[in-house]
């Protein structure tokens, strides 16, 4: 028996999300389906992010067991071939068998993207949030610089959650203007809560447009209010960009 | 009676191309569709360039004749409206009643993608070329040098075309490699034979690959033979950038 860990890119469009349920196709089942022909096992995959419905990933991470002799570095060329063209394995390998991707300790980022102009670019349309009113980046990266260190985010955290303890650590957060008008946002933490990135975006838009003021952020997190931060921006700006593992876990990792 | 230009961007993956024919939906259909529709009068728009089945446009320009009482920068509004979300408006003005687009001196940019990894990314499957073996850039901007200038494209043109004068100039060409991994090849010119963007292009990944040298470009030239050059790269890596008129005709357009 090994363990085998996946980096999985995906376009969200057509997914209800990660994670199985019954509305709809999720990557997980898909994985889980693929994997499970291909190996002629009964594989089930553990993600590290549970994405929402319409978000992309460039690499989110899950692991599974498997008694396969298929080489763990060829399992990502082999499952590539059964994989629909809006889900690729970016590459495999063997994990410690205890490894779980979100119970150890990683750093994830995530983008969140706008394209800010006057009028819409069509193959910018899937990953790119339009947004037509001007945008004070200047004014977003000093928000964004509020939200660093560890907080309690609850104000920034989808009312639609049971979770309890809402403390969370972000341990950088950038705004940048990049070429062909979009707007970058990319957060750095050991843990998000339900929406949170989302909920941040749809907050330092509301910075850009003069609705609200770097200086508010400091109270929206006091509040402890979704109520008190800007709206959840829409899913399909977001990504997942990648995780990473502390140096002993991926040392392991590559190992095998 | 005015003739309105309009800057047209689509993503072209379901559409066969610009022009109108009987074996599936174009661009230039929808458009008339969509212009008549809202003008209820029978318009005929006229492409600049009439981009082949899969190719991207970020600005395109066509032009109809109408006898609509709406100013001409409001029409790109109205117009969006009624388009489907791969085809976008992003100007309209008032141009001089005898301009044509392709008839009237031009500069046209195109850019060709490549994804030059060892994976594929989902995100970027529709507007850049796949291509996994390694590309040494150097090399192919020192290729794509020797196209720039006065030529007799022959080695570079379709063979399904009957145009007789091969002639044609390249104003630049240039080859970097952006973030993301991927290589761009951005070629102006003041016109294009069928197909010859992507026969530069699969002539140029051939260079970036060690199967011609970068001297191998004059020889290919002079021999005036469609298959002394590279293949046709596929069209989904290809987008029309933009469209540069004389700046007398720009004047004109611009006062409306």
């Amino acid at each position: 028996m090994k363990r085998i860990l996946l980096v999985v890119a995906y376009e969200g469009t057509n997914y209800c999300g990660w994670q199985v349920q019954p509305s709809g196709v999720t990557i997980e089942e898909v994985l889980n389906q693929s994997l499970s022909r291909l190996l002629g096992e009964d594989i089930q995959v553990i993600g590290a992010s549970r994405t929402d419905s319409g978000v992309h990933s460039l690499g989110n991470v899950a692991v599974f067991d498997t008694d396969t002799r298929i080489p763990p570095e060829k399992i990502c060329y082999a499952l590539n071939q059964r994989l629909p063209e809006d889900i690729v394995v970016q590459s495999s390998c063997e994990a410690p068998l205890d490894f779980h991707p979100r119970r150890c300790y990683s750093e994830k980022t995530y983008e969140y993207r706008i394209l800010n102009r006057r009028i819409p670019v069509p193959t910018l349309r899937r990953d790119t949030y339009f947004y037509y009113r001007p945008l004070d980046v200047d004014k977003m990266q000093k928000a964004a610089e509020y939200l660093v260190g560890r907080h309690d985010f609850k104000s920034f955290c989808s009312v639609r959650t049971s979770v309890e303890d809402t403390v969370r650590e972000i341990l950088s957060c950038h705004v940048c203007k990049t070429l062909d008008d979009i707007i970058s946002i990319r957060a750095t933490g050991t843990g998000f809560l339900y929406n949170m990135v989302r909920i941040l975006a749809g907050t330092l838009i509301q910075v850009g447009v003069g609705e609200l003021e770097p200086d508010d952020i400091p109270k929206i997190l006091a509040q402890k209010d979704r109520a008190a931060a800007g709206p959840t921006a829409p899913a399909h700006g977001l990504t997942m960009i990648g995780i990473r593992y502390p140096a002993d876990v991926w040392d392991n990792i590559s190992e095998g």
